[in-house]
């Protein structure tokens, strides 16, 4: 299919087809083939102007948290209310196995075949820079299929979180009723990023979740007291706040929904959605300008030659680190990039 | 002077030579003229192999816990026990201000009179990145010049503390008496990258001081649990700790000595100093490599004339982002750098 058939089929087709021309763009954009590449973003910038409308839920959670049960549950939920929902995954597990344990369909047994849901799995290979920029792209095609809600889900390990809160416009992080589970989502940034805490499994130990649920506000309030201050800003800001629930059960999802629908409103109101995207992509750009300038720099044939022994002067301390870099940089400087 | 009447004077002159040796030495490496950056390279690369004997101590703490008194106080005290200091300064606000707050001398006037004690504020210009390496390479001229205690200080600001904490061999952070302080330096990072912790001003309220021992040491147990196990040490672990000290009465001074040299011992036993130093090396390398690449990049012209228009496109949602960072790459690599 060509980049206009597939782009025809994912604005216009009917379920089947706009299924199936997704896909089919999806593996187009995972495609590592330049030509393919090419392709890809003739079909992007085409989608483009069809793209943005859906409201951007990023979800994250340490394993065993909850984190499949509760999409499913919300996603049919969402459903129920008349929405289409798109469910996507970074793993970054994926960039060291070449494997993707997340957003297996397995795990979201009614969701995953539901003709309004449309759940695709992490991308499988690459670094995590690479697995998010295919996320992002399948996010877009997502959006040009018109889904409205679009979940990007990712465990709580490494710097996926960052990349998730990156691409979406609500950062909501699961935690457990656990004393010392915030501290180290505190420890990794994470908390500072969220702009909704859930506790899940609240109605396994009542008490324990009340107790969490009082240290995670007292966490949030201290961390927020010293942020800086965002001038750009107009309007009522949001306060990130602290739910309990249980994704199990279903309980807890409708004042759930009610908090991120008001999240929606006020940062469309004051403007912090639009600065918050805006952001995003630019960020976006630069990260991957600044990937790909590492990766020519490595892959340069003069670089390759000169760096075993550089990298082994320098450890050894026979040669200071800067002037190792000034020499190396020097050589690309010099000559044009294959 | 030329590079090697400089080495000379740095490694064999007498008092007077050696110090202004120094001073020079240190200017020529913060020149951003080429033919000076050549010569410092030259002169670095000579000095390396009479470096690294040195302990390097980095400490940070936010304005007014007290960090000049504190070095002062250390300072004149690893004198009197026959070694010899020389304090530099990472100072993050004045890559904005372009003038330097940290290390003044008057801030320490016994210290910085001291025939056995070198006193330089830190670099007053360019990126954090770039005051950092010249404070690095302060470092080694100091470390030539035989000094072996060289204490690197920085405000707990910014990214300033990571800088420091990649070119010393331990990270001490100072803290105040107040409760949530660590709460802070818990979500800036800070706390897991400090070997100790010393509670400065202890004596004006030792309740209060008492309760933060108690809190951070609980704080640094959390954080050290899902710390990524180094295979690669043998033998004993240090496990950082929290001391409290009176930096103005001049208390807490013996313990805390006893503290960073059972560490030395320790981290020169199991492999983890030269280990660190070595990883220090690399990264510093890479780092100024990518900055270099980033600036590179910034700076062609083909670039350059391209990104205003691209930086549009991608804001306004017209131009995919990892479209745009594809189109601005292939400019670079099909042109050679000027």
């Amino acid at each position: 299919m060509t980049p206009s058939e597939l782009q025809e089929g994912i604005l216009h087709g009917n379920p089947a087809v706009q299924r199936r021309a997704m896909a089919k763009a999806i593996t187009l954009l995972e495609s590592t083939r330049a030509d393919h590449r090419a392709q890809a973003d003739t079909l992007l910038t085409g989608l483009l102007p069809h793209t943005g409308k859906a409201f951007r839920l990023g979800i994250s959670g340490v394993p065993g948290v909850g984190k499949s049960t509760f999409i499913e549950t919300l996603g049919l939920y969402l459903i129920a209310l008349g929405h289409r929902v798109a469910v996507l995954a970074i793993d970054p597990s994926s960039t060291v196995s070449g494997g993707s344990i997340l957003g297996d369909k397995t795990r979201m047994e009614h969701l995953s075949v539901h003709p309004q849901a449309y759940i695709r799995p992490s991308p499988s290979s690459g670094t995590l820079g690479g697995v998010a920029e295919k996320t992002r792209e399948a996010m877009l095609v997502c959006e040009a299929a018109a889904y409205d809600v679009v979940i990007v889900e990712t465990v709580g390990v490494g710097q996926s979180e960052t990349a998730v809160n990156g691409m979406t416009d609500m950062f909501v992080l699961l935690q457990l009723p656990n004393a010392g589970d915030d501290l180290q989502a505190i420890k990794k940034g994470v908390m500072e990023l969220a702009d909704l805490v859930v506790i899940n499994k609240a109605d396994i130990d009542k008490n324990a979740a009340t107790r969490a649920e009082a240290q995670i506000t007292s966490s949030l309030r201290l961390l927020g007291m010293h942020g800086s201050p965002d001038h750009a800003a107009q309007g009522a800001l949001w306060q990130p706040r602290v739910l309990q629930i249980s994704a199990l059960l279903g309980q807890g999802l409708e004042p759930f929904w009610q908090a991120v629908t008001q999240f929606r409103q006020m940062q469309t109101a004051n403007g912090r959605l639009a600065a918050r995207r805006e952001k995003q992509s630019l960020s976006w750009m630069w990260e991957r300008i600044d990937y790909g300038l590492k990766q020519a720099f490595r892959q340069h044939p003069q670089v390759q030659a000169m760096l075993p022994q550089t990298i082994e002067a320098v450890a050894q301390g026979r040669l200071p680190a800067s002037t190792a870099a000034r020499n190396l940089l020097s050589i690309q400087a010099h000559n044009a990039i294959p």
